[in-house]
């Protein structure tokens, strides 16, 4: 299992992904899940991948291999006139790459299926973010939905639902993720630290800050210590059953 | 879908399910998924039940009928001499129900299968609660895990986790009940208000507080709409990402 977010802030983007893949609970290793590819000044592209480890090794390598050389092969993903035509780049090599697999050679116990989550900018253009189906269509992130789970997305999303705010920071969006995916590393042994991140700033074109986020890493078992509290607090809060409501103020 | 949980706590044994029953997105029903016996005196006995709607009904009418009926047939599940063999009686009715569906007649496009909660108190035991599988066979609550969830038991379980305290009062306990309910609901259409509850005393044997809260009721509306305000300031309450963190007190 896996799990990752993209999320779209007035300010930028944000992503996070867990590392843990696993071919059943008895073998689990650590791969990372995010990669970003960037021509300063011209785009940024940050991609997040759920599902078969093959299948996303595979995509995010046919997509570098094309990115290196991409005066000589075609289509790259520095050639992309635009975010859209970016995600039906990575969308159709997602595509051939599980048809590829099904297609032909063993058959496996496990589908080759993946998801994807596609965010970035390009120069002329606003920030973007698309989810991307192994069918290999997509959808795009908006003002109703301005984020987007893959992986192992429940355990994680009451508090996104309830605490994303558009014009968070992006120290306060990094806070809300790490609860999230706190909440769901302690719910669900197939996701695990550590976490990668991206916080890319709208119109920057360049990089933003990406780094990675131990399970010892004292911030994070801060957060984790103490949102428990937190919680219990926000519990106390609330009237117990059967005592007297609160009056709305008129 | 459906959302169950039943939960033991130092006072007593705390039930509650959601009411919604689907077949398919474009039909949905209210139908209680919570029954309980009673023998004053003797024994309190409660069922959740998730899954197929007409097994889960099947076994409760079979139940039922014996039980309405306990001089004349056996087993009932009056005459049980313990909550063991209370869960074995029930765990053989829904085996039996789910076989007798499979083997015989049309074939759906859906299983049969069905999960239970059982829980309650024979006078001379103590309560006990138990999971039942729809293969027949059930694992009992312990200290270490005081609570069975049954249904799409992911979205409401990271508060369970963090808050549960055996020593919760009902009151409180209903609160964290609702708090878990409200962000199912929240995020799975299949699981909606109104929810029944029980709430069961320890050595009582007869039937404590049951009662139904619908989707308007005043302290359910309470609930719903404190706790995003609650969880808003539970995430300020935190350091940001980047801050200086607070030392720990040595």
């Amino acid at each position: 299992m896996t799990y990752c977010v993209g999320m779209m802030l007035d300010r930028g983007l944000v992503f996070m992904s867990d590392t843990r893949t696993n071919a059943g609970l008895d073998n689990i290793s650590t791969f990372g899940k995010m990669k970003t590819w960037e021509a300063e000044g011209d785009r940024v592209i940050t991609l997040l991948c759920a599902g078969n480890l093959a299948t996303t090794q595979a995509v995010v390598s046919e997509l570098d291999e094309r990115a290196k050389a991409h005066r000589d092969r075609n289509p790259s993903l520095f050639e992309m006139p635009s975010m859209y035509q970016m995600a039906r780049l990575v969308a159709d090599t997602l595509r051939d790459v599980i048809q590829r697999n099904s297609d032909t050679g063993q058959r496996a116990d496990s589908v080759f299926n993946a998801t994807l989550i596609l965010g970035g900018q390009i120069a002329g253009g606003p920030p973007r973010l698309f989810l991307i189906y192994p069918e290999g269509n997509f959808i795009e992130a908006g003002s109703d939905t301005p984020f987007f789970q893959i992986g192992e997305i429940k355990y994680g999303r009451p508090i996104l639902v309830r605490a994303y705010d558009p014009a968070l920071s992006f120290e306060e969006a990094m806070k809300l993720l790490l609860v999230s995916f706190d909440s769901t590393v302690k719910a669900n042994l197939t996701v695990g630290a550590p976490f990668d991140f991206h916080l890319y700033t709208v119109d920057s074109l360049v990089r933003g800050q990406i780094g990675r986020i131990e399970q010892d890493d004292p911030y994070f078992q801060t957060i984790s210590q103490g949102w428990g509290d937190a919680l219990k607090q926000a519990l106390d809060s609330l009237p117990a059953f059967g005592a007297e409501l609160p009056q709305p103020t008129p």
